[in-house]
């Protein structure tokens, strides 16, 4: 029944149950109002339009590694992450004040700027920031539904559903102590790598897995050999993702260059460099870090001396560590041959990637 | 098997369903980090503190309507609202600006203090906003987990998932429509009124009994009988709040006097005054309505001027017509009579308090 399915092809299956399934709620809001209709399609752009469908690759291959053969229900289930992931994003915009996502305006400034270009009453800001507020409510929401939905027998999304609840539960908990640990200025390397443990290598990675699983009625084993793997690769990702807030290149990350330097983002990477820093480097990070008017100069600067105190050199072995704890976890798991195949190329392009 | 519940009663439940399942909850952030001990225990406190539970109770006798007796599990499906709210309100506060919720600092100003007084860097502002957003997504993801464990039956919560999913959806929805409105200083009564059908009557009455009934297993007939009940009295609640926004006692309300008028809302009461305003008394709305510097005096003159339009006395007329109409729906209807009485008195009790 089943054949390897490639990553692209996957992407265009997700996408396709998110069209599907968005088009279904679109008619919904219509028939409320036809005022909700410019909402609606929001969401269906921001949903569609990009977008690396990681948590899904991760969800289809942990219900493929149980030993099940693909289907469509299960890449729908897979797809209805991507709307956890989309209210995600679209919070976390509101409360960085990110101008951009995915190099395109963010949501709450797309309404700002509706607002504005209508001529409405009251605060474009405001507006924005409402409109992004409640249409990730409304994402949130739909997950839920589009995985109850996702055509998969009721045993199977109930023994899923609590899965899901903790990894929605663990990664808000992870924003949190993110913006705790931004607003104390932590820069602890210990808990920069505990927020990365909640926000990232269990929501992006490890739950994914076990949603998948758990859905296909994999065994304890099964969920012991995704944590083993997903983990440590979830942290290499996230950690890929530090060096390229700071180092990427913004015609392929779609951010401004030095964006998280800007932001002060508390990274392991900036935590390793505060660390090792002499008193000249602490002094020139303490200064520059979360300045909101950083220049290109004090971009450069600040790349000079991360790199300088072997913090970037650092941060490369512990992802070339983590790639290879991962991969090496699927050798002697039991896990279906092409699903750990899958992994280990995921676990690769997941974290030698460019943007 | 079944004795008349009280109101009082009810409630009293339904706050130590909520206080068992968060205290659930708590230990579950414990485990992931000391530092979410703080955030659980504000949502506790929040949740706990206060509230009329009327959307509870709603879901509580839409389930004894069906003639089911009563039980624990169905006070837990119900109390799970609860969660919904909570989060509508803390997302609510942030998008109004709020500085008090239920005679309360509201929960972005509380952790905007906390952040204050601990010193941290960064905009106290920012920080209680970003807590608010996530702690409000966490009482989202937690309400679905409440309701989806109530301890009634599998193919119980199977049914009413889609009621819940479809309730979430409007609410979110007419939100959106009510922040539109105010920034498209919608002045038309008819929109006032679809917005309070989506945002009140559907979320706050309606809905909640479908809940209830679809959980119990009840027939098309009941739904209808809970839909013709259900909006009229719905819309009365709020226009009772509509007027309690702007004639209400602060000691009573714990909002501020005035406050629906300093924030420029567009209700049924303000569209109505505005329709029937002469040249002079639409001056004396257009220069005062949406004042965040709105004195005390300014308030009294809107008022009085509110009142001599006759809107006042026509949303009071309002408000009759619509409990008459709810509670003669009750008397043909196949509900369950002690829930008939019950809901009954809850029109009343709902649509005639001054808090």
């Amino acid at each position: 029944v089943s054949e390897p399915v490639q990553a692209a092809q996957l992407g265009e299956r997700v996408t396709a149950a998110l069209r599907h399934f968005l088009a279904g709620r679109r008619a919904g809001l219509a028939e409320l109002s036809a005022d909700l209709v410019p909402a609606a399609d929001a969401i269906i752009d921001y949903v569609l339009g990009a977008g690396k469908r990681m948590r899904p690759a991760f969800a289809y291959w942990g219900w493929r590694g149980a030993g099940r053969p693909d289907c469509d229900a299960a890449v729908t289930a897979a797809a209805s992450l991507e709307l956890l992931h989309a209210c995600a994003l679209m919070h976390d915009d509101v409360m960085d004040g990110s101008e951009t996502r995915r190099g395109q305006p963010s949501l709450h400034r797309r309404f700002a700027a509706l607002h504005d270009a209508a001529g409405w009453g009251g605060s474009p800001d405001g507006f924005g920031t409402s409109a992004a507020i409640l249409l990730g409510d409304l994402c949130l929401i739909w997950s839920f539904a589009m995985l109850r939905g996702c055509g998969l027998d009721e045993a199977a999304v109930h023994r899923g559903m609590p899965v899901y609840d903790q990894m929605c539960t663990e990664v808000t908990a992870g924003q949190y102590l993110d913006v705790l640990a931004q607003a104390q200025r932590a820069t602890a390397v210990e808990t920069a790598l505990g927020v990365i443990r909640l926000k990232t290598a269990k929501y992006t990675v490890e739950r994914p897995l076990h949603l998948g699983g758990t859905l296909a009625g994999g065994d304890p084993a099964l969920t012991a050999a995704y944590t083993a793997y997903g983990l440590p690769v979830g942290e290499a990702f996230q950690l890929r993702d530090d060096v390229l807030g700071v180092y990427g290149d913004p015609a392929v990350t779609g951010k401004p260059a030095g964006d998280d330097l800007r932001e002060g983002k508390r990274t392991v990477l900036v935590a390793l460099a505060a660390e090792r820093a002499d008193t000249g480097q602490r002094a020139l990070l303490d200064r520059l870090l979360g300045d909101p008017a950083l220049s290109a100069d004090g971009v450069a600067a600040l790349r000079k001396m991360i790199a300088g105190t072997g913090a970037l050199a650092e941060v490369e072995r512990m992802i070339a560590e983590r790639v290879a704890a991962g991969t090496s976890a699927l050798d002697a798991a039991p896990i279906d041959p092409a699903a750990g195949r899958a992994l280990c190329e995921l676990a690769v392009a997941a974290t030698a990637r460019a943007g």
